[in-house]
């Protein structure tokens, strides 16, 4: 848990000490940075994922580590939907996102709660309190998606 | 560090539990993992980098966080350097990452035991410090891609 609350702060105070616009050299950074560390999520989400469906063996240790990451990647992305950024690149970035910033700051905060269960269920090495939390932390994945991004 | 040492652990136990050709689906995944960490280490490397050649204010608080993800960053990239992953993607990785493997896990190591000594550097709200601890960073930044990385 202290990963996870050191790279929130760390998330938080970046956000919060330099001008959003000052972040990133140019919106395609932006877009990029949030995409990368969706990506790296989604890698080591998708390891839980096959072990929690049984297309890989369970190893509770494996699996700690990887949701710990998932946890940390949690905190990343939101620093790169700045305004400006809702074209270029290769973006699915819906208008929702910054027509409606308050839906959208709400499930930024439900992923990384959700993370931070994952974390946790997986530390305690059981195989059905990760398959809750992992059930838990897609379906905030896919709720976002569907509301926030284009197919 | 304890940060640090936790994600450590965690790019270590995945790589080591988990035979490496699994761990991703595709070899194009796999350099898109090793890419996305580098990118967003270099973002908040770079903001340090601003403070520390005058371009940004000093900010302590802003530079240990970003310190801090640096440091993060710098355990993830190595396992997408599995074999079979020298060509794909708009990987500029160097055959040499393959042949001289000894010498590329040295310069994984030492950039992971630069970026620590960056954190430490940085939470001491020290500018001299960080600026010694960044060229070092630097350093050894542009040592791996000079020998590992095509322009």
């Amino acid at each position: 848990m202290k990963t996870l609350s050191c790279i929130a702060t760390a998330a938080t105070l970046v956000a919060l000490s330099v001008p959003a616009a000052a972040q990133f050299a140019k919106p395609e950074d932006a877009i990029k940075y949030r995409q990368s560390a969706m990506f790296i999520q989604s890698q080591h989400f998708g390891r839980i994922g096959a072990m929690v469906s049984g297309k890989a063996p369970f190893d509770a240790a494996a699996a700690a580590e990887n949701a710990a990451i998932v946890a940390d990647m949690s905190k990343l992305p939101w620093a790169g939907f700045m305004p400006g950024t809702d074209k270029g690149g290769n973006t699915k970035a819906k208008p929702e996102i910054w027509t409606e910033q308050a839906k959208f700051k709400e499930t930024n905060e439900k992923l990384m709660a959700e993370t931070a269960k994952l974390a946790a269920a997986a530390k305690t090495g059981n195989l059905d309190n990760l398959k809750t939390a992992f059930a838990a932390t897609a379906d905030t994945c896919k709720s976002c998606h569907d509301n926030f991004r284009n197919k």
